[in-house]
């Protein structure tokens, strides 16, 4: 159509787009390697997938998602809500900022000793929405830069994309990200004129990787953020659903108001109501002098991507974390249990196929979460997608290559394992696969010392 | 801080963050008066409310909902979905685009003659999300110029505000947005070397006019897009809760791939869903000469926003929809009957109490929608703030100003009249008090013939 008529700003529209013309965000090619990833698990259904880091459905009924919902409207009626007013809690539009934030503030002082009002919180559409939101508030154009623990949660780069928000990566070390590192990046990108704005950070089991940051480095974070003047964004969804001591969150321990706490309750309850949270408490003051909640401008943003969260969602959520007495940790012990089994399950199996001088010999190590979904394991062929096509035909078995998950490049000889939502007895049998894939790719390379083994051609996605 | 720190690049962070450094659709004016409308009706609980165009929540029976969900269930169960797998159906994360998208595909068919392929479907959080979707996916940067019909939908505006995306309002005419004047509006923005991509327009009983678009202006809309290769974003959420004989939608006579079409379940289910939808099935074609489908494009740009859309929620609105037989025109017949008794109550009484003489007299003049949930009038004085709250506080009713729904100014002397959430006693007793207003702003004026009394500065918002 432009062709047709040839104005230089005419658009592709219609019959036919140009793909060129569309917004950079879908050209993103971490959405193709994921594509990849989908089509080599449909491809090859019998195969073993460590891929998915979902939560385990197994324990879920349907009717107590009903259950919730009637418990949150006998909450609401013995708060004052007139009998009459009962369904529109389930039917209408809500509050932007959301209708249950009171339960919310309430299960967060039980559960996290996070002390919140509950006018600091913004129920969101899932992690997902109120890492955009917090994304939109802050980041004022394309001077303001996201810091963020590099390898990433996928999530967080696509909102950044989504939003043009450039993103400078500081690599994580074994015990999470370093408060020196992350000094180190915001002089750096400061020295360029740029403002870092914020630090993006998984402190407990993260995803991808499966490391847990010390008290002494979330100590050390804490004052570098308010040293440097950034704001922190803590994102932790697999704290109550780990087992043993949980550390505290960053917020627990934030005296500065410099965390902004990203909540999902996609692990602990179910990811299908689509709930999440964000607190910001932050204090935000205009050129006039008043005063508000960071939280108020959140609710803004919010107005223009969702309107507002799920009622019906949001009701079963109240329900259901009501019926907990507000202790999620404690309403999880079942799947809990079961995540440990996983991850214990995982790290022996490997232990026993793999010990000290086998692992060296093939020249793989791996570390070993404390908790979550995920663990993070090194070989010395490039974990490519000619890599995973090979390791899903001819054993049987799909990972994730860390790749994806490095914004600025790096983990291109490491995969993410996750173990959530199989049996013990995949595990078991998935980790024998690995080893023969490792192995294969051992004998393959015919040179124990070559950790760029090149694909063949042909495979390569 | 950032004094402390003295850098330029330094953020305000933590403690206490600046208003100005944010981002600026947080600061747009429009938010402001929507608190200041929220707050005017909060301050008089007694007066009546032509504010919110709300759905009507008394003939939702919750129950319903999970009944909705049981039948999903059973019809996922008959079309081969196994057993042990059914829960999951609402516990887990699903398709990005969508778990319901042939049931909508079935009823978009049967109830409005849109025949499209599921994978051109994108289910979304909301019509919002699915403007937001629609315009990130479309606009590659600031050079590229959404058009609205103006006055428009607050939410396009926001959807735009939060993406930077710069946007040209096209005054709407008494029967809806023209094709010559849209033409007028591209040549021209396309004169500045800017390059519009869509026009956002609702031709049935539009927010906030209540106009409807003419077959003829419906054609010559379509065949304009075509001519001058721009896409149409349709909205239509009141068609299917009218009256009467419905015109087709724009997508029904698309046979260019011209529309994309944006759809809520909002006013024909329930609001606290929050499911909606976008249909795109525009081509897509790569440097390479690939092809997709604007939906998958779509569906990348979801995934950054809400990952999907609540799989309880998308469960409840397909088992309704699946208890409608596809049908929704027919199952909201009650409904539809009240929208129209409310309408035809707010145009009789209005007609009564204002006699052509008498409307004359007062200066008053207002549309006749033929369906949907509103209507304009236009009034001799200014309908900003200060005239608002003197209705609010001395004459107990409460209207939207229309200039917060023109994006280039306009509107300041007319306002939106919601009726579709009041009974019709209540329109009946609003609408006097409105005449009242006005008379005693006409009685205040003291000179019929100024249009533009200035509000007393103490009331202004």
């Amino acid at each position: 159509m432009s062709a047709r008529h040839g104005h230089p700003a005419t658009n592709g529209g219609g019959a036919m787009l140009r793909k060129e013309d569309l917004h950079g965000s879908t050209a993103d090619p971490v959405l193709d390697t994921m594509t990849f990833l989908n089509e080599i698990t449909i491809q090859y259904p019998d195969a073993i997938s460590f891929a998915a880091g979902r939560p385990f459905a197994g324990f879920f009924d349907t009717e107590s998602v009903f259950a919730g919902v009637r418990r949150y409207l006998r909450y609401a009626a013995d708060h004052g809500t007139p009998p009459e007013d009962l369904p529109s809690l389930v039917y209408q539009y809500g509050p932007t900022a959301g209708t249950i934030r009171e339960v919310i503030a309430a299960s967060l002082a039980a559960d996290e000793d996070i002390h919140v009002a509950p006018e600091s919180i913004v129920v969101t559409v899932g992690c997902q929405e109120a890492m955009l939101l917090a994304l939109r508030t802050l980041f004022a154009d394309r001077n303001d830069v996201l810091l963020v623990s590099s390898p990433c949660y996928v999530g967080i780069m696509g909102a950044a994309r989504l939003l043009d928000i450039p993103v400078r990566p500081v690599e994580e070390r074994a015990d999470g990200l370093s408060a020196v590192d992350l000094a180190a990046a915001i002089d750096a990108e400061r020295a360029q004129g740029r403002r870092p704005r914020a630090c993006y950070v998984i402190p407990d089991h993260a995803n991808p990787s499966g490391t847990t940051m010390s008290m002494r480095a979330r100590h050390a974070l804490l004052e570098a953020a308010a040293r440097h003047g950034i704001l922190l964004l803590e994102d932790s969804p697999y704290r109550l659903v780990s087992a043993g001591e949980r550390m505290p969150t960053l917020k627990s321990l934030d005296r500065t108001r410099q965390v902004v706490h990203l909540g999902s309750y996609a692990k602990t309850l179910f990811p299908g109501a689509r709930v999440g949270f964000v607190i910001a408490d932050q204090l935000v003051r205009d050129t006039g002098g008043t005063t508000t909640l960071l939280a108020l401008e959140l609710g803004k943003v919010k107005s223009m991507v969702t309107v507002n969260t799920s009622s019906l969602s949001q009701a079963a959520v109240a329900g259901m974390l009501l019926d907990a007495d507000g202790m999620l940790s404690t309403a999880n012990a079942q799947a809990t249990s079961r995540y440990d089994q996983c991850r214990r399950t995982m790290l022996g199996r490997l232990d026993e196929l793999m010990p000290p001088a086998r692992a060296t010999a093939l020249g793989v190590s791996w570390n070993r979460p404390n908790g979550g979904f995920f663990l993070a394991m090194r070989v010395p062929f490039r974990t490519d997608n000619a890599a995973l096509a090979r390791s899903a035909e001819r054993h049987g078995v799909i990972w994730t290559p860390m790749s994806y998950f490095h914004p600025g490049g790096g983990g291109e000889f490491t995969m993410r394992l996750a173990f959530s939502n199989l049996t013990t007895a995949q595990i078991e049998e998935g980790a024998r696969r690995l080893v023969d894939f490792f192995t294969a790719e051992r004998e393959a390379s015919g040179d124990p010392g070559d950790h760029a083994t090149p694909a063949p051609a042909a495979v390569a996605g």
